[in-house]
């Protein structure tokens, strides 16, 4: 059993005491993604990322990770994805995946360094960070013609609320959930980093066979940053709406693509940053 | 002018109606951190990272990463930091900083891609993060008798808010600050990433010579992570205080090196998740 929260004693201030108190809060830990992956001279193993998660979805986080990296294109690039190691003496969680690549995949671990700015030559700026989206391949979803409700739109971050179990126990942990036109939420999933719940909802689409999923809105529950929009972008996702604010370059990047972006999603009262015409009121 | 914020036509749907509006987006924009050092053969440069941050503050933000990061020891190791290159096209904003360091210093960027994981024969875990910041010379603040006042302590994230001139704007940034026993702000920073608001706080004190900060405590607006702890530990500050939940590695963290966390800090209630005898009730 994976363990995503634990148990300990704090000191709780309040109304000018001070008790003993049991209270839980949020695992954290690293997971490390190692990679195997074919060379003209055999197969080359190597650890690519250690990134700190709440444990739990481990491997639809490294299947997301490699997505979102351009690592890999699809799910089917990948041979076997597996949890391994021993589990750790602290918790008991197994904080190793090995992602074992079909031969036919070409690896280029230069991008996870140089984070696709090829060309810096005039100074790296908004406009760089989407170029380097077009030359990993990303395409506009200007022809992608989904709408959702505005009524339905505003159901959903009480239903990702209602699906967070460990932010219930913690307080503490950010969230993310695909979910259809008609409202239902298909994947939902918690942790620590942002980023990292949205690349467990990613990972585990593409494990799935469900990208490009050009029906499905993303939701996330806390801001929207370029790092996400990105995100809902690898997955073909024409829609992302965030509990709190875009940044500006979350904007460019939803205009640029022709992704809807939604903010402050927050009872009946939202904002359309991007792509209003993607929201039927 | 450095640009923090700026204004786009968005759609607000409120009470069942759509109207449009100007409303203000927390600028987001690459900051590329180039760094140059003696090597046998005369001088080295690279470009050795690239964030996501809001312009302002951003020799700060390159101290304190580089800090972090155990790249360098203290300001002294860094010879001149300069934001440099042209201007971005599209906001005028200068997005990248170039570190001149000091002849003596030996570099070590290997450290940058292993993030000190030197050994992982055992498989990573809590403890191994532990171990890892042991071995970059980071050292307990067991002998640090600061004495944080309660009274000050909740005084502090009415304080914050008010120095966060761009959330006011947008609704949309992160905040940390440095504070005295006497609940002083001494440095206030915002960034749309709240790891980048706590490297401008440290590169800022430690730019103007106030390293260790061994009588200041560190504030910040959202959650309490490993990585923030760390940055905490590597300032020397020995309290850790944040608006909203820790996680378990932050509270391992500040149990082996001794420092304060106190977290959910709202109104008059806090938690102390470790090292309560710095809070004098």
């Amino acid at each position: 059993m994976t363990e995503s929260s634990h148990a300990i004693e704090i000191s709780k201030f309040s109304n000018g005491t001070q008790k003993l108190h049991v209270d839980r809060v949020a695992v954290e830990e690293p997971l490390e993604i190692r990679l195997g992956w074919s060379t003209p001279d055999g197969r080359a193993t190597r650890s690519i990322s250690i990134t700190m998660r709440t444990p739990g979805n481990d491997t639809e986080l490294a299947a997301g990770f490699l997505l979102s990296e351009s690592i890999i294109d699809a799910a089917s690039d990948i041979a076997s994805i597996d949890s391994c190691g021993t589990p750790a003496p602290d918790s008991g969680n197994y904080n190793t995946v090995k992602v074992e690549l079909d031969p036919h995949v070409d690896v280029d671990l230069g991008r996870l360094q140089r984070h696709f700015y090829t060309s810096s030559s005039c100074g790296v700026c908004g406009k760089t960070s989407l170029d380097a989206l077009h030359a990993t391949g990303a395409t506009s979803l200007r022809d992608n013609t989904t709408v959702f409700d505005k009524d339905i739109l505003t159901s959903i971050p009480a239903k990702l609320r209602r699906s967070q179990a460990t932010f219930d126990e913690t307080g503490g942990l950010h969230a993310a959930a695909a979910f259809t036109q008609s409202g239902e939420l298909v994947v939902a999933m918690e942790d620590v980093g942002r980023h990292n719940a949205v690349d467990k909802v990613v990972g585990a689409l593409s494990l799935a066979g469900q990208l490009p999923a050009s029906e499905l809105g993303l939701m996330v529950s806390g801001r929207a940053s370029f790092e996400l929009m990105q995100k809902a972008l690898v997955a073909g996702m024409p829609l992302l709406a965030a509990v709190s604010a875009p940044s500006s370059l979350a904007v460019q990047l939803a205009q640029e693509f022709d992704l809807t972006l939604v903010g402050f999603l927050r009872g009946e009262t939202f904002n359309i940053y991007s792509g209003k015409q993607r929201i039927s009121a």
